[in-house]
């Protein structure tokens, strides 16, 4: 934690942190349930992750809560004042998440009802693994305290998105192909671009991760990797 | 500002807000350029709004270093401390606001080669009216310092919904009528989904003005009336 040792400071950043996690654990269950719903058509799996949200905003107000005590209680220095500030980012990017999860079991009835094919199903299953290795990884190189790690994590968010551009790109065929696919494919076009805000804002915890533990800003953005805002199919 | 007149502290905000003002104005001229450009198919255009994103990041950017530095020279209690998260949060809103305009004016020219129905066009627009409205009646409710307009305000955001979900309805029909509308179409999908998520982003900074400037938080959140999460046409 450089420059200082284990102080009172130091501790209550650590209950931040613990909620911090807390909130990444949840995070990714929704996540999963989420897409194993949407490819089960399961109703009552849906409805309980619509209401774990409430968790999750619940546990954000509980971080905001804490780090406006810290803050107020400490009154830390510049440097330490934007770890508690990177905190509250975390946070608000995983409650985002939580969010986006919520959407995609919201979704879980209109998709149901249309006929998905199969190599659809595939296509997002395989977003929502290497989504959900992303947010694994980044909170275990968080809690082990390994900013290197997370520096690598950052640039496995591309693997993600060039995904997405070919999920996006097979889901606007099967539309073409057959109108009667049209509604359930837009739910999981959007469901998709879910997923790839949820790797978005996994980079944005892995960069504010990274200041947390290190004090030091990562390099400049990665490039992103969606084309699909120009994809355009021949007709 | 309640209990303590004028003093370093609300100077310090005062430019804190004039930041914010800035972004709010550059915000407001993006989502406007963006849906014009769309509507035109202006290329030009939608390259420039690409462009002043990273004004928009610049001025984040501004407004984070500024709050930190206000924190750690006036240690402010709690309540101004949650002022000063305020406006770091209305900035955050603020430039993903830059952000969807942004990506509304990448996919100009994915929608300028399919044949975008008139309709479409209009439902676009009326949507666009709608969020621009919002904008401007935000920033004018908070540089006037005018807590009840704020709360109005906030409550208008479903007539957004609504017309999203009325133009992600049409959107659809225009899909199973004719398969060569599908790409522009879906991009439109997401441009209106943006213009919602644009609303959604106006309402969490309504809430984070009133409680800048009232210090008191405005009751729990409004109903959403965005429904396209569960619509389902007849096929």
């Amino acid at each position: 934690m450089g420059e200082h040792t284990v102080s009172s400071f130091d501790q209550d950043l650590e209950h931040i942190d613990k909620l911090i996690r807390e909130m990444s654990d949840l995070a990714a269950s929704m996540v999963r349930d989420a897409i194993r719903a949407l490819l089960h058509t399961d109703a009552a799996a849906a409805q309980r992750i619509i209401s774990e949200d409430a968790v999750m905003d619940a546990k954000q107000r509980e971080i905001d809560d804490s780090a406006i005590t810290l803050i107020a209680k400490r009154q830390p220095m510049a440097q330490d004042l934007r770890a508690v500030l990177g905190a509250i980012r975390m946070a608000g990017d995983l409650e985002r998440i939580g969010d986006l999860a919520k959407n995609v079991a919201k979704r879980v009835g209109a998709v149901g009802e249309g006929s998905t094919p199969r190599g659809l199903s595939h296509g997002i299953d395989d977003m929502a693994t290497l989504v959900l290795a992303q947010i694994k990884g980044v909170i275990a190189a968080y809690a082990a305290r390994k900013p290197e790690d997370l520096r690598t994590l950052r640039v496995d968010d591309e693997k993600i998105d060039l995904k997405y551009t070919s999920v996006f790109r097979e889901l606007l065929t099967y539309m073409m192909e057959d109108p009667r696919n049209i509604t359930a494919c837009t739910h999981l076009l959007f469901c998709a671009k879910n997923l790839e805000r949820i790797g978005d804002h996994m980079t944005n915890i892995a960069e504010n991760a990274y200041y947390v533990l290190t004090g030091s800003q990562l390099p400049a953005n990665r490039p992103k990797q969606d084309e699909t805002a120009t994809t355009v199919l021949a007709e």
